[in-house]
């Protein structure tokens, strides 16, 4: 399996010439002569494709060869590493990587969607062609946690993954906890400044940051990618009420991602949760992205960089390529894809604590009835506060101790039938760091 | 310069079997399953050495061959692979190590010091021999800043690395600020809960994080390993009023060390300074560690974790073995040892902030001359502080504006020619974050 043309220059062929692939080219042009004494090789273009050919992209692509079809790219004799920057889950990024591995090149890729997506067929077509796929670029920008997870960590027993992976939706809490303004006037703040992907869904929705989370529970749990099993939820429904509370009592509001094996199979979820105010993952605020890892041996890594941006991702992208130009080999997701086991992934059953917020109406023993109710379902209450009523309804917030998400839920289901909510309660999850 | 018997099981000689080793014996036994997994190949030890065979270490070594010296053992036919956990900057660790590539082994080691001081010789012997060293627990513990740096970063120009690399110096600033404790109580406390190397010096001189930042700086810089052109200062005389002075200005006193190009060189320093409360490493608290690291490219990447103990390190030796077994190659400090530059150190000149703690004696105009002193050397002052007067001398808190070292060192001298002051001023720099 080692590289060919080892010795000679490493040829690349980069199709997409966005953001990223123009500062991937910029970097290739700068840093020409540190790249080689890093690597021992020279690393050149050999051709570049994208939708324009006239785009102005302040770059000189002259002396490289021009393809208007990804596919033809991947297929050259003159690449011996196809670089992906297209995005996208099906369409040209797909066909193109599956062209490139059908013609014995490695494949450097920033896809999330598609390796979340597609993962296990394109790393067992990989690895059946004796080839590599390279993705560091996918998740966290430029934090490295492709390679710390698959390769400093690999003397450990992951026990969970953790993160802010999506930089404009922490950005959005953040800006709303410090301007004190609501979501929709945030969001469309953040929309304005063009810090949202064209269909905002996928930030605010969680899809970017739950495409990264299946790639990492796969490395880290030795799992097939399962984006499917994630339990998902967006930032929509996070609430300025639920961020101040929520900092009256210690905890900040993130879209935290996290992984973790647990009996029943492994867990993956990517949505709103509250975390200690002065835990690294509290204390993160703006676009920045955070990775948390923990293993048997090494107890817990934190990671913390930038998450998106020309820079950043280009960084990522090159270590993928410095990597490959040194003779990097290693499977796809940290093993064999054939070894990769199918996780029935569960429901959240790992027992945390939860922020309830509700309103209850102004009816003597409401809040008796919904105390009674929580203690029927076997969940005790750590903290209550009522304040005074308001609009003819009082506002409480309870956090619970440890219980189960299926505990809760059965509670609230109870707590519905009370009669004396004036409104449907909202639950978040508290994660232990 | 693939691996001899790449497909075959790596086969290890461990010499040294104090914690570190234990931990990696232990991981090796435990994980067997999942090393094979993702590495492709069974990881073997043939042999270990240390310096009492009898000791009971609580892990069953009966499996594997003993050998008294660890120089037999690194010339072993069944070893491909020597694990130096003996320590030590001369000696047995030395002498084994260049035995081992003398024969035609790969070295994968924690030795800081060894590294810091022998590192080029070792690593020109390395790659003439087509052999590999490998040192990812010698900085940092679990944190795999060696990685990083080399691989993820290696797509750019690294201009700045700064961190807290040594666990014991920050758990004993952190401690005397929460505790409001003198340095000697503090000092005496770690002593005795076995926090502090058998010689202290290296712990709080900032010896053993000076190692550290030696062998970072020349990974990031492509320069020798020059650990004589640190610019070297322990803790010992942190005060605990300059701790609470500093904070009551939002900043916190840590042992940071940094590491820039500058256009006179490359500096490096190892000394106590002041950082933003608010920043990561503000922030970080007890014996973690941090490790900032800045690229053109990246912008700023911040690893924290456990600097030190078993697990940490010897998650970090395994991730050096997973990669030789996986077939890692690549030079000892990021590019070959004969393309490394022999940069002289130059005194620091990166321009900074000074925070300045003075006692003034009860004179008229006292502070008028410090003032005027620092304004002739070219020095502004941003904040100054005067309290009340206290045994007959009044203590004064002075931030300047950016200078340089060589300047205020003049403003010093002429400083103490005054006859105002009370004693010799405190001067500690504040790192830019």
């Amino acid at each position: 399996m080692s590289h060919p043309l080892q010795s000679g220059p490493l040829r690349l062929g980069i199709a997409g010439l966005g953001t990223v692939g123009v500062g991937v080219v910029r970097i290739l042009r700068k840093q020409a002569d540190l790249l080689e004494a890093r690597t021992g090789r020279k690393i050149t273009i050999s051709a570049v494709s994208a939708r324009s050919k006239d785009k102005d992209r302040g770059v000189n692509l002259s002396g490289y060869a021009w393809e208007d079809d990804p596919v033809a790219l991947a297929k050259r004799d003159d690449v011996d590493v196809f670089v992906e920057l297209i995005g996208g889950d099906e369409g040209p990024a797909k066909d193109a990587t599956e062209a490139a591995l059908g013609a014995g090149k490695d494949v450097v890729t920033a896809n999330k969607a598609m390796l979340a997506i597609h993962g296990q067929s394109l790393a067992e077509q990989a690895e059946a062609a004796g080839r590599h796929i390279r993705y560091e670029a996918a998740v966290a920008g430029g934090i490295p946690v492709i390679k710390v997870l698959n390769e400093a960590l690999a003397g450990n027993e992951i026990t969970r993954v953790m993160g802010v992976m999506n930089g404009s939706c922490n950005y959005i809490l953040t800006r709303m906890e410090d301007a004190g303004l609501p979501y929709e006037d945030v969001f469309a703040e953040a929309d304005g400044l063009g810090y949202l992907e064209a269909d905002p869904a996928l930030d605010v929705g969680g899809i970017d940051a739950a495409h990264k989370l299946a790639i990492l529970s796969s490395i880290a749990f030795g799992s097939r990618v399962d984006f499917d099993g994630i339990d998902l939820e967006g930032i929509e429904r996070v609430s300025i009420e639920d961020i101040r509370a929520a900092a009256g009592m210690g905890y900040k509001i993130k879209l935290l991602g996290v992984a973790q094996m647990t009996g029943r199979g492994l867990e993956q979820r990517m949505q709103p949760c509250l975390v200690p105010d002065t835990s690294p993952l509290g204390q993160l605020s703006g676009g920045t992205n955070m990775i948390v890892l923990e293993g048997d041996a090494v107890g817990q890594i934190v990671l913390r960089g930038p998450g998106a941006g020309e820079g950043p991702t280009a960084s990522a992208v090159l270590s993928d390529i410095c990597d490959l130009a040194r003779g990097w080999q290693g499977p796809v997701f940290g093993q064999k894809a054939s070894t990769l086991t199918n996780t029935a992934s569960a429901m959240s059953q790992a027992p945390a604590a939860f922020y309830l917020r509700m309103g209850l109406l102004d009816k003597p023993g409401a809040l008796a009835k919904v105390a009674t109710v929580l203690g029927e379902a076997g969940i005790s209450i750590d903290r209550m506060r009522q304040t005074a009523h308001h609009n003819d309804h009082a506002p409480v917030l309870i956090v619970t101790h440890k219980t189960t998400r299926s505990a809760l839920d059965d509670a609230l289901a109870a707590m519905a039938k009370t009669g004396v909510l004036a409104s449907d309660p909202v639950a978040l999850r508290i994660e232990d760091l």
